[in-house]
């Protein structure tokens, strides 16, 4: 998907929402145990009532290769049922040399025909070059992260330069991609510092993780994070998809998912 | 696998040698391809010929991602042979949030049964943590790589204290595992930076990739690497099972790990 393509869903849904599918076979309601494949009709139903405020999907590839081949299967059939106008992430922040990472692009971008996959930065431009090579694919570069372990490595100063790691990162690959390949994903968890980052990133989209299904920062992320292309795709994975273990799980869903994207549009309009 | 286990598998077999199955359907010998499942097929030739002198085998995920549910089945049918008393390594460089990482480490360790998984450090603690806390399991973590992008992050000197990163990355994870449940992977490229590297880690054990065919400079990463307890899994590829594509291959990758092997052994007898 080009980078105009997924402004216009941007626009016309006038949603930043990516729903993050973290499908547990442990969490799913239970009624669903009983189906052929439990982990895609989950996926299914939860894509059909959200799809009108999403504007990204992003399954967790933990989640499934938990379920090994089958997983794998589930997995495939959920990317295949995502219309093509929705950009997907496949969030399995591989990484690894040269050669390899070209197998983890070709299998993702080409197999499975992700729009986009999470790289993780730590060996540098050959490990996440050969992802950048495919057309109208993307990388989404792991930049600072919500966990609490992120301030272990990623806020290291570097090389006595006043730069702390993870501005290093986003600094050395604006080299590697450009605007139209590389988003990069930046914790929800310090909307503070969105606006230091959006001097390193003014153009760049942004992958927010970390916004739950109550609203958490979501004023503070769009604040600091919009620019005019908007630039950001803010995720919620557990808030919205297991809403509710019950026969309605799909309609929960979707209203949770409504409430973000309303609330989205709102800032949309504040601050852009 | 614990590490006396490990200790005893070395000392057995006087070798240090970890063959990685990095197994590309594209450069398999092509009378493999009529079999019903090539990559296992392959696989399960290049473990009888060489189990004599490897002490470990490391399938690279890349290559079992590439084909999907079919590569998973081929991936979990080589764990499956492999026999239990060798040590068995998922390279798969992951590392994500806890709730993520405790995923794949059910996928690795309890589904797969691999006794360890190559994990990235990039996410800190909580990336790391879930992985360890599997009795006999391994977490061999990332921290200087033998790739030309390993100068990019892992050489950065952090926070104005003489240490690189991949060193603060060293010794930071000294306190999230000990030497019984945690390795690094150390590239060979940097054979003369192991004697420094040894006095930080000097009981853990390394595994060294990018040893190929020819040796390279496998004296003198087994001269500054190897401790009292062996403390070196050292890892060849391709120089190994794509020794030959012919109906012998499997014969002649034996014959590489044997010679590899040997001359570990030399280099045992000399430097221990």
């Amino acid at each position: 998907m080009t980078r105009t393509e997924l402004i216009n869903q941007i626009k016309s849904k006038e949603s930043l929402l990516c729903v993050g599918l973290d499908t547990d076979i442990n969490r799913i309601p239970s009624f669903l145990l009983k189906e052929k494949d439990p982990i895609f009709e989950f996926n299914k139903r939860i894509i059909d009532a959200t799809l009108e405020h999403a504007v990204a999907y992003k399954p967790n590839l933990a989640f499934y290769e938990a379920s090994g081949s089958k997983g794998w299967e589930s997995l495939q059939k959920t990317i295949e049922y995502i219309p093509t106008e929705v950009f997907t992430i496949a969030d399995a922040k591989r990484g690894d040399i040269g050669n390899t990472s070209s197998l983890y692009a070709r299998a993702f971008f080409d197999q499975l025909n992700f729009d986009s996959i999470t790289v993780a930065p730590y060996m540098g431009i050959d490990s996440v070059k050969p992802f950048l090579e495919f057309d109208g694919k993307w990388v989404i570069l792991l930049g600072l992260t919500s966990n609490g372990g992120s301030s272990d490595f990623q806020t290291l100063e570097v090389n006595n330069s006043g730069e702390l790691l993870f501005e290093r990162v986003l600094k050395r690959s604006q080299d590697w991609g450009h605007t139209e390949n590389m988003m990069y994903v930046i914790g929800a968890t310090k909307a503070e510092q969105l606006e230091e980052i959006r001097k390193i990133v003014p153009d760049h989209f942004l992958l927010v993780p970390g916004v739950g299904a109550q609203g958490g920062d979501l004023e503070a992320v769009c604040k600091f994070g919009l620019n005019q292309d908007f630039g950001l795709l803010i995720n919620s994975s557990r808030g919205i998809i297991y809403a509710s273990d019950d026969h309605d799980f799909d309609k929960q869903a979707g209203k949770v998912a409504s409430n973000l994207s309303a609330e989205m549009k709102r800032y949309i309009d504040e601050y852009i």
